[in-house]
């Protein structure tokens, strides 16, 4: 029965205009066409296959991704895909690999902290792929605290060098992706030192291998840290070991955009503004959060569609049974992940508009709106990656048993996600950095310096701490502003509260390592307002297609309910809403599940997979589950044979009771 | 420095007899000496090494674990190891393996549901291990609803046998472990027919293999279903799947002990109390419970251990940083899990009694407590399962960027470990029971009939309903009344808000479903209670050694209350406490973590866990992290050559610009 839909029946229901909602997922019908033919490309070119990773030992699995990268490039050069298209390209792919750290964090550290120079000098290189490059900061010992690392640079004088050198072991570069076995060049960062004095960490551009025969300089010591977490996932990536000893640069390879030594050895400040730094860190964080959008989408998509297909009780008489997606308890874990999926692609959209907003503000020397816009991205990264590595794992476990194969897909999805609460700042770490912003804004509200951007509601801050919500009846749950005046007077008076019992201790800093887990919390209360408002206002803008807006209204009511019902205690704690209010809105969030689920497919639908990206006999499109699940398990290479290799050595002794003369 | 113990100073900070405390985690005097001499017997031998799974193939992986199960088999006669020796030996080997199934499902399953002849027949040589079984009776469509499967077993009166048949693709057997390679035998779980009569689904004895040849016997398929999550792992196992087409057993191999079909086809009843089932399964889940403490505390010992290595900022005029176990956050993500791995056992302890008077009262015929002891077992292994597979992976976060490395140990760990959320009984379904059996028992709160067991605080169910907390102190939270009857209050007054719900709907089972997601909630806070509860009833026993019973107070607090604050939201809501009560609970809260801290360490040695059990870089008892790390890195494959495999055929045409060519 190949080609036949076992969903239709569901993509029947659907009460909106699915592909104006891919338009929507996409961002723009030029997005979503770039999107859709990239995914194609890849989906329909056997070069790209990806289902065997799981089966594949850690060398044939790195060399299948050098190959796949090596095609990739070769494709988009034949192709003369753009910019855009390319990065697409790779994406789909889906594969870790040294690519990332080249194109992601190599190149921009360049531009971002290259002079014009130096960028003319390695770019373009950069660009042919004539150097790999990668991204050497953390260290063995050094990861959250980069003001820690204790690789040196030190200035030579005489031969106008510096001389990069590993002095403990816990200095050993660790962790750079595609440092371990391919880049040939480095962005190190190392501690400045001159005439015996320590400038602080710095970025340096090193050759690591021989462009020749691809050895490792003299003095440069390189491997592969290891494998890591899951099948295939991150292990297709050569995140690596570096030491150095005593390896010399010549002096223009410090990135010396912000500063400079100059041939004499004086430390000397341009006048380029520090503050560029956060640029980039912004523009990083920002394609993180929509990233965790697509990943939690794909896993929602998986979810979904296998919820559809399984059945589990309820028959009467030998009918059908009933599909799990009607379950309560199902909807309950299932939908509000697909509205926290649509929630932080919108909230991803606003960051790329922040982004260019902060680039504009800074090219015209207004810095005033940057510590929001730092804080408030890494509050998003933090929020985002956290709930989207959660969700993940959510959906395998609604897939029930099967959902633990491989096959489902849902096993590497979650391995090769997980690392993003770690790195580009640890989630938790991160949140503090919101909770301090968030209690410095406290500190100053009594100053008339109106805070700006996403803490202006903090302005209003006295009377958030007045406000009571009038909400009567479950429906009205339904209205934005009630829902926004419940998340703004919880997040204000959290930071509040967290601003006075700070004020107790004598020691600031004491005070903040104290109740440092209150004011996570209290920067997670920040965050999620973001969140929910800016959903709300994408609500405001003019969505064409039938139903579409409705739809989305619906998913924005659950995130935003389903998180008051989630952290209720927060809200009856802080009194904006009463246990009466806080009941209405599980019981409407309970009629909100009954609206999305006639749509729920088409709801994913939306996001436009193709099976090829999703790689789970799961989500297939087609629903075709269980003919598939069998076919995959006879491609395990334990099915090679019948009897099992080990069997005449292991067991039959055993069952014959000879171990004791076995050769074990 | 090997040998040097770079933890001896958090050592020597304990307040408390260590090994007055391994024995207390261990149960008894007499299980620390087994378990410890066990434990050590695999550790000190090298066939028993595990550090290398990540790195290997499926099938290399596989014939690894057929060795050690053959050798471990092998040990245990030889040293004639008494059971308990024999099952202690096999969990410290620490990898799932065929034995398993076979000394954990196909015994018991024929010890429970076998007559007397059967048990005669087959157990003698089960124990011997002349045959191999395994547990078959998820189906590829059915897990959750083991009545709906579809395998039948026809009784044909012509030849006395049974016909076992696979008539659907959905109706193939999929997951039994050890099923897909190993096992000659299994227990089939089959719809009986007789007569054009289905009976339901009943056990059956099957030959899966010839004894001979170890081939599939004729009208059998057997396969490995294929790869699950995570390296190593799962992996060892060979979940199977398994048609039947047409294949005949003799009538004496259907299990009979509750149920018999006659030489002429009858199907009769015995009158063995059909209850029996569920003394084995109070059996299995409080086995589940048990290994969820052992599970979560290796989790916890790792995570602990290596944060109080790990240093990161802090550091004043290049003095050390500061451990990052100092964090509160930290503390306040690692604590809770701490106390949880020692509430967990000390229930699991409780339900090992629970057992043993559930099978009394059997014996006796005494059925009342039953329904009871089935629900709390149920509500125990959702709670305590999904608490600690949800824990692990925090572990992991809380070791940053190196907890993402095998070598952590900490991957393996969670991915071997989630399938226990799903398998007997998936998470959710159980809770459901729960909330049933609550349900059930406040409708007949008006009849007289006092609630038993766990339950029996339902009895005081009008008091509970008046209750208001009379803390007026952060200390006030120390007292167990004060926690006791907050979490007894919230309980019962959630059960009571679900049952008037309910009562709102004229089809109960229609309201059953609709408001299932807050059954779920009601469930939670019941079972919450049953942990609380046994934690408090073990302090009020008499628990020797130094600072011992100090410290499992401490840790009964941390528990408690740190649930409390995580639910504030149904102790607000339900208006047990107030929201200064709250408050008050969470500033305890803070305390007692700087309570914990200087044992921290000494907590975890209490687990008694050699490195081999613990198989982590980052857990090392010694603390000797990076030097050990740094070691482990060059043992993965990639490192065999310095250039990797595939460079010369796709790296260097892309170097040097020569792709266009390339053979890709
Ligand atoms: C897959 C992967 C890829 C990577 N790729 C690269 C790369 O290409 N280049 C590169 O340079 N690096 C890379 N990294 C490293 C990554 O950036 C670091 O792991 C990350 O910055 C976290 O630092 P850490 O590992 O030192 O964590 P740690 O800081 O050691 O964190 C350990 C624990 O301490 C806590 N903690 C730390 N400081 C504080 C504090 N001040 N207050 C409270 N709690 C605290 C954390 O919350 C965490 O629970 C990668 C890492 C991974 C996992
Ligand atoms: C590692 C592993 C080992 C196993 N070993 C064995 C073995 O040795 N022998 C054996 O026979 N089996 C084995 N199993 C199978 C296991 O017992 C089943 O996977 C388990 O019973 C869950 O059933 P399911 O997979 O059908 O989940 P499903 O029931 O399909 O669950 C899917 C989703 O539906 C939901 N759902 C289902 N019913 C309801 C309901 N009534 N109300 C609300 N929600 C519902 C669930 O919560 C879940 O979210 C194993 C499984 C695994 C993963
Ligand atoms: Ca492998």
């Amino acid at each position: 029965m190949e080609g036949e839909d076992h969903l239709a029946f569901e993509r029947n229901k659907a009460q909106f205009d699915v592909d104006a909602m891919k338009i929507v997922w996409a961002g723009s019908s030029h997005a979503f066409e770039v999107t859709d033919r990239m995914s194609r490309l890849v989906a329909s070119d056997p070069a790209f296959r990806k289902d065997n990773r799981p089966m594949l030992g850690r060398k044939e699995l790195f060399k299948s991704t050098l190959k796949k990268a090596a095609y990739a490039w070769k494709r988009i050069i034949e192709l003369r895909l753009t910019e855009e298209e390319a990065g697409k390209l790779r994406s789909f792919v889906d594969e870790p690999a040294f690519t990332d750290l080249h194109w992601g964090m190599f190149i921009p550290a360049i531009k971002g902290q290259g002079t014009e120079e130096q960028q003319q000098k390695w770019l373009p290189l950069a660009h042919k792929m004539q150097i790999i490059g990668c991204y050497a900061q953390t260290e063995l010992g050094h990861g959250s605290n980069v003001q820690g690392l204790e690789t040196t640079a030190t200035f030579d004088p005489k031969t106008d060098e510096f001389v990069i050198h590993s002095p403990t072991l816990t200095s050993s570069k660790w962790w750079p992706g595609g440092l371990g076995k391919v880049s040939t060049h480095a962005v190190v960062y190392a501690r400045l030192i001159t005439d015996g004095k320590d400038h602080g960490v710095h970025g340096f551009i090193v050759q690591l291998r021989s462009l020749d025969d691809h050895l490792p300089l003299p003095g440069i010591t390189i491997g592969d840290i290891g494998m890591k977490f899951g099948n295939g996932a991150y292990n297709t990536m050569d995140n690596g070991v570096l030491r150095f000893e005593h390896v010399r640069i010549p002096r223009n390879q410090m990135l010396m955009r912000v500063s400079q030594i100059t041939r004499e050895g004086k430390y000397v400040q341009s006048n380029v503004p520090r503050q560029l730094v956060y640029g980039t860190m912004v523009y990083v964080r920002q394609t993180i959060v929509s990233d965790a959008s697509t990943a939690l989408s794909r896993a929602v998509c998986i979810a979904t569609r296998y919820s559809a297909v399984r059945r589990q009780f309820g028959a009467n008489n030998g009918g059908l049974e009933t599909q799990v997606i009607d379950y309560k308890t199902q909807q309950a874990r299932l939908f509000p992940l697909l509205a926290s999926a649509y929630a932080f692609r919108f909230v991803g959209e606003w960051l790329k508009w922040l982004y260019t907003d902060v680039m504009k503000r800074l090219q015209a020397n207004d810095f005033s709106t940057l510590p929001e816009a730092h804080a408030c991205t890494a509050g998003l990264k933090s929020l985002t990656t956290s709930a989207t590595a959660d969700g993940i794992e959510e959906c395998r476990k609604l897939c029930g048993g099967h959902g633990y194969l491989c096959s489902s897909g849902l096993p590497e999805l979650f391995a090769v996600y997980v690392p993003t609460c770690t790195y580009e700042g640890d989630n938790i770490v991160l949140l503090l950095q919101v909770a301090r912003h968030l209690v410095k804004i406290v500190s100053k509200l009594g100053s008339g310096k109106k805070p700006v951007g996403t803490a202006a509601y903090m302005g209003r801050v006295e009377q958030l701490m007045e406000f009571r919500s009038d909400v009567q009846k479950a429906e009205d749950w339904l209205n934005p502003n009630a829902v926004l005046a419940a998340f703004e007077a919880r997040a204000a008076r959290k930071s509040v509260a967290c601003a006075k019992n700070l004020s107790k201790f004598t020691n600031p800093e004491e005070g903040f390592q104290e109740l440092s887990a209150d004011l996570a919390e209290a920067a997670v209360a920040h965050c999620q307002l973001i969140v929910v408002s800016k959903f709300i206002e994408k609500l405001q803008q003019d969505i064409p297609g039938k139903g579409v807006k409705q739809q989305l209204e619906i998913l924005c009511s659950i995130y935003a309910l389903f998180h008051l019902h989630k952290h209720l205690g927060d809200f009856l704690s802080t009194g904006c809403i009463t246990p009466k209010q806080g009941s209405l809105a599980n019981d409407q969030l309970r009629s909100l599940y009954s609206q999305v689920r006639p749509n729920a497919i088409a709801l994913v639908d939306s996001f436009n997979y193709t099976d090829h990206y999703l790689s789970s006999v799961l989500g297939r499109y087609d629903g075709n589950v269980y003919p598939k699940l069998y076919e995959e398990a006879w491609k395990d290479p334990l099915n090679d044979s019948v009897v099992p290799d080990g069997f005449e050595e292991y067991v039959r002794p055993m069952l014959k009771q000879q171990l004791r003369n076995a050769r074990l």
